[in-house]
C-alpha cells in the first residue's frame, strides 16, 4: 500500500497511550508517528527510545502549535481532558482519534460532538472517532454481519458484560475518582454494542440498575461499586441487560449474546484464550485473558489502520461520534439509578421524564438521534 | 434396597404427569404406583395400558376417599387446582410432592404453606416439597457443592435464565392465561436458585422488570410478556440478573453463573445436548435439549427417588416449603414491575414498601422467613 | 409397561457385577432380580443387604441346576470363565448377557459364538450378546444415527481412544495378568464401534501397533504397556487410528470421531462431566468423568433395560455377537502386534498372511462374517 | 524499534509468497522489501501495485546478481526450486527464510542443509531456517511452555493431525505431482511438533503408514491417497500417532495432544474460529479456519517478525535447520510405507535396517542429530 502516509500525533503515553503508540508506528503500515505529548518526562523517554525521531513535546498546545503538517491527533491522555484536547485538535481542522470515553460528564461529550459538527461545515472530510475496540473486533463483526444478514431474525435482547479481572492492589478504587463509575467505564462499551447492533437512533425508554460492593467497599466515597447489573429499554420493543464486574477471578470475561426473533448469536459465552486445554488430575484447565487489551489487542490494531485509512481516503469510519456521546449519556444515567436507587424514564425525544428537577440539573436528552 | 414401598398415587396425568407417573412407576425402585386420578378420560386409558394394577379416579376426592392405606401423593394437576389438592392431601397427613408453583398467587401459595405448618403439628413426619426440579439435577448439585465448599469465596451476583424454544404454534399464548405469567412460570426457578445458592432466607430489597412482546403480540392481552429481564436485590448486597424468554431457536437454553468474591462457577453457559459435535460444511454444529424435560428428565427421576426416601426414612428433603412461597411471591412481583414498569421495594421485614396501595391489596411480605 | 418380568440372574457381584445386579434390580422394571452367584462371601452378603430375596448361589453350576425358572443369566463374573459360564448357559437355552470380552483368546471367544450358533437350532428365540457398553450410550447412538441418516457421507476413518485415569495403586500391573493387555481390554470397545460405523461384514486387512511403558515398566512381564497406539486397515478403504492408555490426568478420556466423505461426527472430543464449568485465578476448569462407569452408567442401564425388552419381545438385539468375537480377534492381532512389532497382514476370506507359522498357531480368520 | 532495517527479498509471489511479501512489507516494522522476483508476469505486476519501491525481476539469479545490499532471502517459490534458491542465497553469505519443505526428497533437503553447515564457517552470523509456522503460533507456543515447565511430566504419546477443507475443484490431484505426498506435505508439520516437544535429537524406531482414496481415487497415479494415519515411533519410549487428511468439510481442522505422563495438552482439539457461536433451530454452530492461512495468519507475521529480529540483533532462530531435514526424512519414510504397505525400522543411529536395498537407494540415516 504505496502512497502518501498519515502524520499522526499521539498525546498521552500512558498504559493504553503507549499501547496507540506503537499501534501506529510499527502496526499501521499508511501511518507514520511524527510526534507525541505527554505531561510524563518518563513517558517522553520511553518514547526517545522506542519511537525512533517522533518529536517529542510535554505540552500539547505546543505541539499543535509547532506540528504545521500534522493530519491526525490520538488522544490517549486522561479522561479528564480528551474532551478539551479533542475540541482543541477539531477547531484545528485535523483528525481525531479519541479514547473512550470523550468525558465522564454528558454534558462535556456534547461539546465535542458539538464542536465537530460545527468544524465539519469548514473541513468536510474530517474524521472524528471514539475509539470503542469492539468495533474494531474480528468477533464482534462477525456476530454484527450474521445478525445483519438476517441470521437471527430481529434483534431483541442484548445481554453483554464487562468483567475485569479482581485486582487486589486497590487500584480501582482510586482509579473511581476520575473514571465516572462502572457503568461510564465498563459498561460503555455495552452500550455502545448496544447502540451498533440495535441501531444508532434507538431511543432509551428507561434505564434502572443495582448494585454492590462485595470486595471493595471503599468504593462507597466515589459513588461507585464493584459489581453491578443494569437494565436499559429502548422505545421499540428492545432491552439490554448489563454486568459488570471488577471481581471476576480468571481474567477478563466479557461476553454478549444477541437474541433476535429467529436466533441468537453470541460471542465469548466461553471465555476463550490460546487454544490449548490443560488436562491435570483436577480436570481440563485453559486459561484466559488477563486485562482488555490481552483480549482486544487485535482489535486496536485493526483500528489504527482503519481509522488511517478513512482519513487518507475521505471514507466513513466504522462508527459515528453521536454513539459516543450517546453512550456516555447512557452509561451515566445507569450510573445514577445505581446510586439513587431510582429507575430512569425518558420521553420518546429523549428527555428525561419526571424526577431530572430533583437531581438539580437540566436533563440531557437521551437519544443518539442528536 | 428391600423393604417397605411407599404407596404413592398420581393427580394429575398431562404432559408432566404422566412422566412423574412413569418415573415412580419405573424407575423408583422404593415407590409403588397404586392410584392415578385424572378429569380426562384418554389419561386414565393410558394409564390403564401403562400403570400396571394402579387403580385409577377420575376425581381427585374420590381417590383421597378409597385409598386408605396411601403415603404420598405427586400432583401434577393444571396449576390451578395445586393448592387445593395439596391442602386437602397435607389434612390428610400425606406426604405430598408438589409440581411448581403451588399457586400463581402468592396469597394461596402461603396457603398452602399454613396448612402444612399446622399439619405437621400432628403428623411430624409429614413431608411436604415443592418440585424444583434443578435442586435435583447433577449440573445444578456440582455448582451448589462448590460454592459451599468456599470454591468461588462469597456468592454475590447470579446471572441466571431460562430461556424456552420458539413455538410458533401459539402455545405459549393460550397458557399465558393461567400460567402467572413469564416470570412466575419460567424465572421461578431461576429465584429458587438464587434462594439456594445465597441462603433461604435472604430477604428481598427491589425487585425490578422490563419486558417486550417480540413473536407474540397477543401476550399483552393476559399481562404477559415473550421476553422480559429482571433484578433482584436481597439486603445484604446480593445481586440476581434475570432472563427469561419463549423464543429461542436451538431449544432449551438455561443457565445460571455465580459469582463471588474468589470465582465463578457457571452451569451450561454452552448449552449442550449429548457429546456429539457434527463438522459440516458450514461449520461444526450440536444439537441442545428442545425442552426443559431434555434438560432435566434425570433430575426429574432423582427427585421421585429422593422424595421416596424421605418419607420413607424420616429424613430431610433438600429443600423447604418455605422456598416455594418466597419464590412465587418474587416472580409475582417481578411480574407486577414488568407490566406497570415500577421498581417495588421492601423493608427488612419483607414489607413492601410505598406504591402498594395503588396495587389495592395488601402487601404481601417478601421474605423466605415465615 | 406391566406384564411378565424377566428372570434375571448375575453372575459374578465384583466392581461391575455388583453395578449390573443394581441395575437389573432397581433401574429395569420388566426385570426381576431371582438369583446371583459368586465364589466371594462378602459379595453374597452384600447381595443378602441389597437385592430383596434374590437367592444366593456361592457356585454358578449349583445356580443353573437350582433355578429352573430362570429366563436370562447376566455374566459379569471374572473374565477367566465368561466362556465357559456362558456355554453352559447357552446349552440350557437361557438368554445371556456377558460381560466384554468372551474371552481374551479368540479361539475360546469363537467357541461361544458357535455353542450359539449350535443353540438356536433348538432355541430359535434365544438372545445371546455381548455387553459393549457404548452401543447403549446416548452420544454414540445420536453419532451413528447421524451417520446411518447420511450426515457425515461414507464413514472412511474413525479415531477412537480409550484412556484411563492414571491409577498409581499398580491395580493395572496386576490385572495385566489377565486382561488380555490393552488393546483386549480397553480398544476392544473402539474397534467394536469400528464395526458398527464401518458395517459389521468389513474385512481386517491389516493390523500394526506399537507401545511404550511409560508410567509402569513392569507391564513388561505380562507382555503390556501403558500407552498404545494402533492401526487397522479394512479392505474396501475403511481405516482406524487407535489410542489406548492407562495414564490420563484428568480422568477417562475417551473419544471418537468418524470422519466421512462429506462430514465428521466426533463424540466426546472436549471431555465432559457435568455441565458446570469453575472460574479461578487460574483459569477456567471442568470436571471429566473418573473412570468409564462415570462416563457410560447411563449407557449401562439402557443396555440392561433393552436387553430384558428384546428377551421378552423376541426383537432383535442392537448388536450381534458375530462383532463381540470379530473384535476379540482383532484385539489379540493388536496385541501381538504391540509386543512383536511386527504388522500382520489378511486376505480378503480374513485369513492371516505370512507370518502365522512362526506364531505358531493356526490362524483364525478375521472377519466378522462367520 | 528504530535502528537499521533488514533489507528483505521475496522469491516467489504465489499465494504464500504474496503473503510473505505483504507481512515483511506491512507488518515488520524492522523489515523492508527491497526486491521481489518471480517468473510470472501477473505476480510481478501485482507486486508493482502493492509493495512500493521494491524492485522486480523475473529471474531469480538476476535479483542475487544485482541486489548488493541484500540481507535476507524469503523463498516461497515452487517447491521444486527451494534447495536451489536456498542453496544459492546461502552461499553469498545471505540470511534465508525458505517455505517449508526444503524439498520433498530427503536427500535434497541435506543438501541445504550442508551448504549451510559449510557457508557458516565463512559467515557465522548467517541465519537460516525453514518456515514451520506452527513453531509461531501462540497457541503451539503456550503448549510448549506448560509442556517446559512440566505442567504434563514427561510427554510420551503425541497425536497429531493436519486436516485441509474438502476441495472438491481437483486441485489436490494435481498438486500431488509436486507436493511429495500428504505425509511430506501436510503431516511434516506434524513431525516437526514432534522433534520438537519430544526434542529435534529424538532419533526414529519405526515408521508405519495406511491410507485411502475416499474421494480422489486419481492421487493414485501420483502414489498419493486423500486420508492417511501413520505412526513414529521413536526410540527412548516415544510414540506419535498422525493424521492427514484432504477431505474435511467443515475447513481447517489441524489439532495437536501430548500425553505425557503427568498430564495432557491439547492444541485445537475443538477448532475454532472467532469467538461466536449461532444458535439456530438446527442447534449451536461455529465456523471454523477454511485453510492454514485462516489458522495461523497471526503465526505467519510472527515468523516474519522473529525472522528479521534474530537476523537483526545475532540471535538464536527458534528453530534449527536440522530439525526441517529430519522432518522431510521422516514425511518420506512416512510416504513409502503409506505407499509399500511397509513397516520401515531403524537402528540407534538412524540407519535404515531390512528393506533399504529393495528400495535400491541408500539409507538416508534418520536423525535429526547430524
Amino acid at each position: 500500500m504505496p502512497g502518501r502516509k498519515l502524520r499522526v500525533a499521539i498525546a498521552g503515553l500512558g498504559r493504553m497511550g503507549a499501547r496507540h503508540a506503537l499501534h501506529f508506528y510499527n502496526l499501521t503500515p499508511r501511518a507514520e508517528v511524527v510526534a507525541v505529548t505527554s505531561p510524563e518526562p518518563k513517558e517522553l523517554e520511553w518514547a526517545a527510545r522506542t519511537l525512533g525521531d517522533a518529536r517529542r513535546y510535554s505540552d500539547y498546545d505546543e505541539l499543535l502549535r509547532e506540528e504545521k503538517d500534522l493530519d491526525a491527533i490520538v488522544i490517549a491522555s486522561a479522561t479528564i481532558v480528551h474532551a478539551e484536547q479533542a475540541i482543541k485538535a477539531i477547531n484545528l481542522g485535523l483528525h481525531v482519534l479519541c479514547e473512550k470515553p470523550l468525558s465522564t460528564s454528558p454534558e462535556v461529550s456534547q461539546t465535542v460532538l458539538s464542536a465537530y459538527q460545527e468544524s465539519k461545515k469548514k473541513y468536510p472530510n474530517q474524521k472524528v472517532i471514539c475509539g470503542f475496540s469492539r468495533r474494531f473486533d474480528a468477533s464482534y463483526r462477525d456476530a454484527y454481519q450474521k445478525t445483519r444478514s438476517g441470521a437471527i431474525g430481529q434483534p431483541a435482547v442484548i445481554r453483554s458484560q464487562t468483567c475485569d479481572k479482581l485486582d487486589p492492589s486497590g487500584f480501582f478504587v482510586e482509579y473511581a475518582q476520575f473514571s465516572g463509575g462502572i457503568f461510564v467505564d465498563c459498561s460503555i462499551h455495552d452500550i455502545d454494542l448496544a447502540l451498533w447492533f440495535f441501531g444508532e437512533d434507538s431511543v432509551v425508554k428507561s434505564v434502572s440498575a443495582v448494585g454492590i460492593t462485595a470486595v471493595s467497599p471503599e468504593l462507597r466515597k466515589h459513588n461507585d461499586r464493584d459489581n453491578a447489573v443494569g437494565i436499559i429499554e429502548f422505545y421499540g420493543g428492545k432491552i439490554v441487560q448489563l454486568f459488570c464486574s471488577r471481581m471476576m477471578a480468571a481474567g477478563q470475561d466479557d461476553c454478549t449474546e444477541i437474541t433476535g426473533t429467529k436466533g441468537k448469536v453470541s460471542v465469548n459465552a466461553q471465555p476463550t484464550g490460546t487454544l490449548v486445554n490443560i488436562y491435570e488430575p483436577s480436570g481440563v484447565r485453559r486459561e484466559i485473558p488477563q486485562d482488555y487489551y490481552g483480549r482486544f489487542r487485535e482489535a486496536f490494531i485493526t483500528e489504527a489502520n482503519e481509522f488511517t485509512a478513512c482519513c487518507l481516503d475521505n471514507t466513513e469510519p466504522p462508527l459515528r461520534l453521536e454513539g459516543a456521546v450517546a453512550a456516555v449519556k447512557i452509561g451515566a444515567a445507569l450510573q445514577e439509578s445505581l446510586i439513587t436507587g431510582k429507575k430512569i424514564e425518558f420521553n420518546e425525544s429523549g428527555e428525561r421524564i419526571g424526577s431530572a428537577a430533583v437531581q438539580g440539573k437540566a436533563p440531557a436528552p437521551l437519544t443518539a438521534r442528536l
